[in-house]
């Protein structure tokens, strides 16, 4: 009688799974496969994971379904949340002593910025924030100026949002492409970034309200750097004086990125051109990886 | 200079990341978040995710959120593909010797099947398929009788597909509710359940072609068993002469659970009433397992 045989155990149940790839042909997919489920699979079984549980976790993940569209990815959010984004960041782009480091895209990148004068603001807008002339240089590892170099950049304003946040923004608001000069010099007129939460209305921003985790991130300006002959670089220049870096909600704070905001008053000499108040400045030299 | 700091590695940040549920006050919570992210960044980190592939990763999920709704659950088809939900139950549902094992509820089963009379037919419309007797006892595990046990019962049909995937089909067609007798006995009139693939169209599909593994599960009846004082068992009678016994795409065989349908002749004794073709009959005796 078949009912007299032992029942099947946890361990073979994986067992079995692991076994069905074997028939797998692409030897990286196979490789990927067995990985989820060893580690899927662990989940489970260490954590004895109940089925009211796994029903909750259907649910999630149904609900980070629903919300996503065009214009939210509630996955990469909790790739984001979870610390993986960066991971997968920190394992691919390994850079040489002395280069930049770069951090995440973030969800608020749009290509296609407008390509403006060296020198000049990104603000579309008045009352975007307080000015902040953003400078220096792009060098190779030797030190060496990269002329002809592009920085694409792009921030929220004072109000915490980015322009696509906003459909009544002018499109190319607190965005923009900047070209270095001979020396390696770039320079531009963005508006002091401040602290903003990642959207929490929903599943990840329900996990952070159950985990006690906020959802800020630290004030920062987006830049990729583009030039031939070197690995493009993802990064963002953070401000050292920020609320929240040491408990960004996207874990994408480097201390090697953070850069101090000096503050100048009214009038003070230097002032970008038209700024009659209060604004800031803040100095970064960007450090490109040759390209592999 | 900041920029003197050492990199952040990946094992840095895979020690932020569960450090930030410190604060997490629901210590269940805090001990799945933290499992999750272990084993989350394990792979990524073990098989040196790249991100294109973290990006195929995304844009897997987001096709399985655009796939599901309240028709198709391709998250759960996931969790069966990946032998998830048969780990979950294995773990929830051990049991003790001799009594019936559990398995997979699967995505078919549909609540408030009509009470039937005893050994009635659940075929509501002709050419359902080869007419089988089902039949057995409902046993402690003492061996005594379950008196007025509920037995919840579906299946497909010969065109391998159940009632709630064809909206032209009678709602109650191949699934009914049944209760023992005062021995314990049970018996319906069902069809011959046949060989199915479950539904490949979507991700799930894609993941089985690409890893060279099918979508077919073997032929078997589902049944649900609840009786005051015992666990409710959910579990299936599968066709010990059916095809892919060996490789269930949602590895729900045991071992246990297999049954020989004995073939019968036209006007053989004992045949159903009506029935007056080739019929097939399956004995099976369910032993329920106390309630905790």
């Amino acid at each position: 009688m078949s009912d007299q045989l032992p029942p099947k155990s946890a361990a073979q149940i994986t067992a079995d799974v692991l076994a069905s790839f074997e028939g797998c042909s692409d030897a990286r997919l196979r490789e990927l496969l067995r990985a989820l489920v060893s580690h899927l699979h662990a989940l489970v079984t260490e954590t004895r994971l109940t089925q009211d549980e796994w029903a909750r976790a259907i649910a999630t993940l149904t609900a980070t379904g629903q919300i996503t569209d065009d214009h939210r990815q509630e996955f990469i959010l909790w790739s984001d949340a979870l610390g993986i984004s960066m991971l997968v960041d920190a394992l691919a782009n390994t850079v040489p002593a002395g280069a930049t480091e770069s951090t995440v895209l973030g969800p608020f990148y749009v290509p296609d910025a407008p390509l403006r004068q060296w020198g000049a603001s990104i603000a579309e807008e008045g009352g975007a924030g307080v000015p902040a002339l953003v400078h220096g240089r792009v060098l190779s590892l030797d030190g060496s100026p990269v002329a002809g170099a592009e920085l694409d950049v792009w921030q929220n304003g004072a109000d915490r949002l980015y322009a696509v946040q906003r459909p009544e923004a002018p499109e190319d608001h607190l965005r923009g492409r900047f070209r270095t000069d001979d020396d390696g010099s770039y320079a531009f007129v963005a508006v002091r970034p401040v602290p903003y939460p990642i959207p929490y209305d929903g599943p990840v921003g329900s996990m952070l309200e159950l985990a006690g985790r906020h959802p800020w991130r630290p004030a920062h300006i987006h830049l990729i750097v583009r030039a031939e002959g070197f690995r493009t670089l993802t990064t963002h220049i953070f401000d050292a004086d920020s609320e929240y870096l040491g408990s960004d909600a996207v874990f994408a704070v480097k201390p090697s990125l953070l850069r101090t905001f000096l503050e100048h008053g009214s009038g003070e000499p230097g002032a970008p051109e038209g700024v009659t108040g209060d604004w800031v400045s803040v100095q970064s030299d960007l450090v490109l990886t040759p390209a592999p």
